[in-house]
């Protein structure tokens, strides 16, 4: 395997993403260009509690919303933990539909290990 | 970064996978074209359990046992977690001999967490 | 989607990692040519523990240290646990600075599940 194949791959893959830094900052800015989706499919009592200003979106439902968001924000997905697919079919029927949208790096499970604010779901 | 390079890696990435639901309708059906293989390489004291109806082939065995395989099956292949490189070393391996092959998206974590049938080993 | 797509999409993903046991068996060795990285952000009190002889060197200050890396030697980095973006930010920034480099197949928690050597920080 060549290094650029290597640096390609990474590239992109990492593009995908956003850090939590950059929706922390927003959390509580009423203007924040940021709208953070919670695509989990699991129901409500399964997941307890999600990332503070969250909307729940679950992935299976989510084509069917589209028409209902922004094209001037910025949407990040979460799923449970990093790594699984989730996450990267909500992203990528976001930016099939041309909205701006990342990933959240680390996940629920990576913003939970840093104690950043959450909220209980119900 | 194009759009189009972060959707061409999206939907190539996800391809590699298949969803819970698919390999869940098939446990109980002794005529599933699917096959799920374990490809964790703990040994069986370590694992203590597994989706219900796998076959145990650890990774690190896999490719002395493509003999074995049957080309009409579609094979499912499922590590402890998602975002780990087993599963998609065991898909490498099937898909490079010509079978069908699919990685679990969520992998047995994801299983265990949704309460879907697992089997004690040993 | 090709399957020659997703065997190329898979082997240069693949080809990121290093196995656990190629590290394992330098950790004893003075001379070995692998040197650990771990490139976990959080402050000490956090990460507790790490591989046995890694190198605390938190992804967000790589850049910074790259004159004090060694071009013979091949970097070996990992975060937490797999799927996360902070190994493969940390492989991007070594591949372009022309060192040799792979993330741990599994990370720090496959570690620790397989009861390999860690030991604790401070």
């Amino acid at each position: 395997m060549t290094k650029q194949a290597k640096i390609d791959l990474l590239e992109t893959y990492l593009s995908l993403y956003i850090d939590h830094t950059t929706v922390l900052d927003s959390l509580d800015d009423p203007n924040s260009k940021y709208v953070v989706l919670d695509v989990r499919n699991a129901p409500a009592f399964v997941k307890k509690d999600q990332i503070k200003g969250a909307i729940a979106m679950p992935a299976k439902d989510l084509a069917g919303h589209l028409p209902e968001l922004d094209h001037d924000k910025i949407y990040v997905v979460y799923d449970w933990t990093a790594g699984t697919t989730l996450g990267k079919a909500a992203l990528l029927t976001l930016l099939s539909a041309d909205f701006e949208a990342y990933e959240l790096a680390s996940a629920l499970e990576g913003w939970k290990g840093m104690n950043l604010p959450t909220e209980t779901i119900g």
